[in-house]
């Protein structure tokens, strides 16, 4: 049974401002980003979207270790307290021990996945779908593989998802032909739990759900991270979901800090990042150079 | 009427030996490097593919400026006597002339591409399709309207056919319906010339002609930047198609040479490569950090 989570006032500890650093290679880690900033209302949180050298997931695992290192070299000049890396493509060189230690924890989107996965799995024969990078890394099978010796694990990589989702045509049933495309040989191995490898997939659940039906569970990395972050990470990262009936205390009257960076200047980045966090609101996007 | 090129030997000079050079952010360019080394088989070439920031095609004006130069610098480490930007989001920026003025000159594709359009059509009624950076710089109509100011031009951003070409998918159902999808708008302002402006597109080419039918004509933008470097790039890069029937020169007797520089390590870029370039023969494979 969780606990729930103790507030630093409960503890009468001064709260660790610090912020919680995230980064993705574009939007994809967004949906992370909702789902932590909303969980944790009295954290603080820097994004960083490396638009300038997106998408990661065709580039080679060396390419991406050098942009991870730089890209969490920025966050470490944020001073953050964590950071998660809210992309598979590079979560498999974090899970495969790729990259230097670092003051602060390192989260990657792999292992909640695949404990997600593992625990949803009756018959243990899951599926994964993912960009080639993350497929080709086949960090997921043995992330799953060591939890559960006896699960047959069965992976695709579907590089048309990603710019289906960007292109707009979510709900679309041209779409969805890519998606039976994609899907129909992991059906065939009788999966009865599918992992959305890639942090842009959630946009397409419906569609995908559609496609395998309800006997088939939908993993969704972004839930996955959440959970995990606020199980394993409670000492650092604070949860602290305001109470509804809890009296203001000085902490409630400091706004949540978002703030946003982005390697390339891009209106359409600007845009979309505003609608996926509706309601949160940004406190401030900058363009950098890394 | 054309003339023939006239060779150095025949010029009685020097031949100038060193290579022509040309980029793009990944293969697409070798289209026009094998039009380019099959029309001019005394020169050497050095293509460098920048396969680990491609694409260029969703990325700004400024950070496409910015791996251009680096591009170019490279090209001028190896001393080409001229240069071929073999991408049309990167030509976008040349055309607007927002790069430095180097020794050597530099060639862009969306030039060519619109005078072969004008020449073709009879309507003055043009598409145009590509990335979405190439359709926003507007580059193509601008230059088609310079050369003829009646021209009515129609554009659309396509940005799942890049993907659709590096998943293998070009002669499928499920990608006609996509370019259907995307050049059905175009048809119905009844054009009569649709000009392939990605270099990626000629790829699909077969597909792309079923779907606009007989009526409408296709400029393949490699052909026509070939035909303009031969015409403009004469006494430059001394265009010597060997004649069948001539006696062999000391010259026939150097091989060409293919070099070719990569900024992310990939098998399947080299694979890809040997398979578009052939019959030529590559001299090397390098990966290079820019």
């Amino acid at each position: 049974m969780a606990a729930r989570p103790i507030s630093h006032a409960e503890k009468g500890q001064m709260p660790d401002l610090r912020p919680i650093g995230l980064f993705d290679s574009g939007v994809g880690g967004l949906t992370i980003l909702k789902k932590l900033a909303t969980l944790l209302p009295h954290e603080n949180f820097v994004y960083l979207g490396d638009t300038a050298r997106l998408p990661y997931g065709s580039k080679s695992p060396e390419t991406i270790v050098k942009y991870l290192e730089q890209n969490l070299d920025f966050l470490e000049r944020h001073q953050v307290k964590s950071a998660v890396v809210a992309c598979n493509s590079a979560s498999t060189v974090v899970v495969d021990q790729r990259i230097k230690a670092r003051a602060f924890p390192v989260f990657d989107v792999i292992l909640p996945g695949s404990e997600a996965a593992v625990r949803a799995s009756e018959s243990g024969r899951i599926g994964i779908i993912g960009t080639r990078a993350t497929v080709r890394a086949d960090s997921y099978q043995r992330a799953i593989l060591k939890l559960n010796p006896m699960a047959k694990v069965f992976s695709m990589a579907c590089p048309l998802l990603v710019p289906l989702v960007e292109e707009g045509w979510e709900d679309d049933p041209l779409t969805n032909l890519v998606i039976y495309r994609y899907i129909s040989p992991l059906l065939k191995e009788n999966i009865d739990t599918l992992v959305l490898g890639c942090t842009h997939y959630p946009a397409l659940k419906t569609s995908i759900a559609k496609v395998v039906g309800p006997h088939v569970q939908l993993i969704d990395s972004s839930q996955s991270i959440a959970e995990i972050l606020l199980r394993e990470g409670e000492s650092m990262i604070e949860p602290t979901p305001r109470p509804p009936s809890a009296a203001k205390s000085e902490l409630d009257l400091t706004p949540q800090k978002i703030s946003i960076s982005i390697t390339d200047k891009s209106e359409a980045f600007v845009e979309v990042a505003r609608r996926l966090l509706y309601p949160l609101i940004v406190s401030s996007f900058e363009q950098v150079d890394l």
